[in-house]
């Protein structure tokens, strides 16, 4: 059986879409086993009328809010009754709990994270690592995005062996093709970090480096994985989206302004909602933490229940392939680099 | 007279683009001289037949030519001849020229003019500045964009303070709106770096700081100016063009998987080539670098004669504005945090 916490607070959809995903996702995983935290009541109802298998769903009673302006290590360590702390600490003190799913606070999440849970054996730091889709129908993994705003060569390697690994357990991709995010494609672009990052990445098996990537070719589908510091990465996801949406937005107000235009983008409506849905990225699932020592996917905070599924799909995923102890594995061999 | 050398060679469209520019440039602006720099055979031919002020067009023979590979430092010290380093080499030799336009290496022009030209008082490092359109119509102006992998809070203030003044003489906009970039807006998140930033942006009364901004809002309107270290504001320049052109390739693919699509864009034909020339950002002229003693301003490789005839209006502008004694100004004042 593969325990997965689900938090179901925090989301814009809360607690409706973590409940109608739980039920979706215990339906078609027979081995799945949900433990729900939140304001036990709350849950009830939502639960009421439905049939699904009781012996696979547990709620934990978990009644405080964290508010929206409240910071991150005040709500760790004053909100332990929140759903989302309550699930972090289940995570930790239960051996048989794989992992955890919230659409809660990023911030909040990550600290609790890093203070209350252990790493995995040779990780220096945990990274947080979204996907993003590519152009050529692919996806493409981004490490760090955000958790760590300074980092050295050597963690910038472990984040290339920990996203590759995770590329090709949960999607299937073999040999990820793993790029340094850079401003160009030369061995000597970017600061002092970036050029022996470059050095050390070439000369780790565990790794598809191929090379430097010009964030102008993130999207071009010829990449798996992208490394960076959770500075620039985070950058370059943020634009990324919001480059799309606000292009996307244009061309809809531009259609307005002519009557022709209205008469064509009405045979093109079909593709228009398309190229909606496939820059929409919650469609793909939740960023993951990678290199705690259980599971833990965090769902954008406007996610609704089949965003969550997907969420609560990678988690099982990672657990079944066991990757941790891959990242384990691959990352020991190198821990002379460690600070 | 308004002196500005024009390199002629290094560009895609090299040498007819910057001549044809030069004619249109010089029938517009009675007070503009310019300076043409590359093979002097090749000029003339490009010149023949065509009525143009002679007595405010010069040719200086510059024969060699920069290869694609040579390292920007080979080409400075080696390749003096070239009309790249020969335009260098004048703006800092002769005291009536005001600065150089020029389409050639990114890397060579940013080393050479750092190496050859001087600063302006006060200024610690100079920094490039390019500008993209944002969806409301409006500019946004992102300092620095890759010169400067690394930099302190005292830098990033300087790069807000020389891109306030270049949006406002070259663009008239008053007081611009001007953000830091970062992972958050609270003044707390980033690096030590970006918070200490925050702090000396709040207390610098020249500059019109708004607080940090996102790069998700980047196209939003909301801000004027954007700085950033060069690293991360590459990122940001890079990814917004990659995004936005591979999502119009994406749309134009998709529009040929069937015939209603092809029916729809043919009525919208004309928006969609609107939208493209939108985001051409080669409409909107060059990256300017901000913080040498003489104006330098850096086209698209790519730069089409309209594109080049808007770079030698930003230098004309620049020149004419008098922005290197604005910047001399408002710097000094904070010279004791050079280090």
């Amino acid at each position: 059986m593969i325990k997965i916490l689900l938090d179901c607070f925090g989301g814009d959809h809360c607690p409706e879409a973590p409940v109608e995903a739980a039920m979706n996702a215990l339906a078609k995983n027979p081995d799945l086993y949900l433990i729900l935290t939140g304001d036990e009541k709350v849950l009830r109802k939502q639960l009421e009328g439905r049939s699904y298998p009781q012996d696979r769903l547990e709620i934990v009673h978990a009644p405080e809010v964290i508010g929206c302006d409240e910071k991150p290590t005040d709500v760790v360590r004053l909100k332990r009754n929140s759903s989302m702390m309550k699930a972090i600490i289940l995570l930790r003190d239960r051996d048989d709990i794989a992992g955890m799913v919230s659409t809660g606070s990023t911030g909040a999440l990550v600290t609790g994270a890093l203070v209350r849970l252990g790493r995995i054996p040779g990780v220096i730091r945990p990274a947080f690592c979204p996907i993003l889709p590519t152009m050529d129908g692919g996806l493409v993994g981004i490490c760090d995005s955000g958790a760590n705003m300074t980092v050295t060569p050597a963690h910038l390697r472990q984040f290339a062996i920990m996203a590759s690994l995770y590329m090709a357990n949960v999607y299937g991709i073999k040999r990820p093709r793993t790029a340094l995010l850079n401003v160009g494609k030369e061995a000597e672009k970017g600061d002092e970090i970036r050029q022996e990052a470059y050095k050390l990445l070439k000369e780790t098996p565990s790794v598809n480096f191929v090379g430097n990537m010009e964030s102008r070719d993130f999207l071009s589908g010829n990449y798996d994985v992208v490394v960076a510091e959770g500075f620039s990465g985070n950058v370059l996801v943020k634009t990324t989206e919001g480059t799309a949406l606000e292009l996307l937005k244009k061309i809809k107000k531009d259609i307005y302004s002519r009557t022709l235009y209205k008469l064509g983008a009405l045979l093109m409506k079909r593709m228009f909602a398309q190229e909606k849905e496939f820059m929409n990225y919650q469609n793909y699932g939740g960023s993951v933490l990678l290199g705690t020592s259980k599971v833990v996917v965090k769902g954008h905070g406007s996610s609704k229940a089949v965003s969550v599924e997907k969420c609560i799909e990678q988690a099982y995923r990672m657990e079944t392939s066991g990757l941790a102890a891959q990242i384990e594995k691959e990352i020991v061999i190198y821990d002379h680099y460690e600070e």
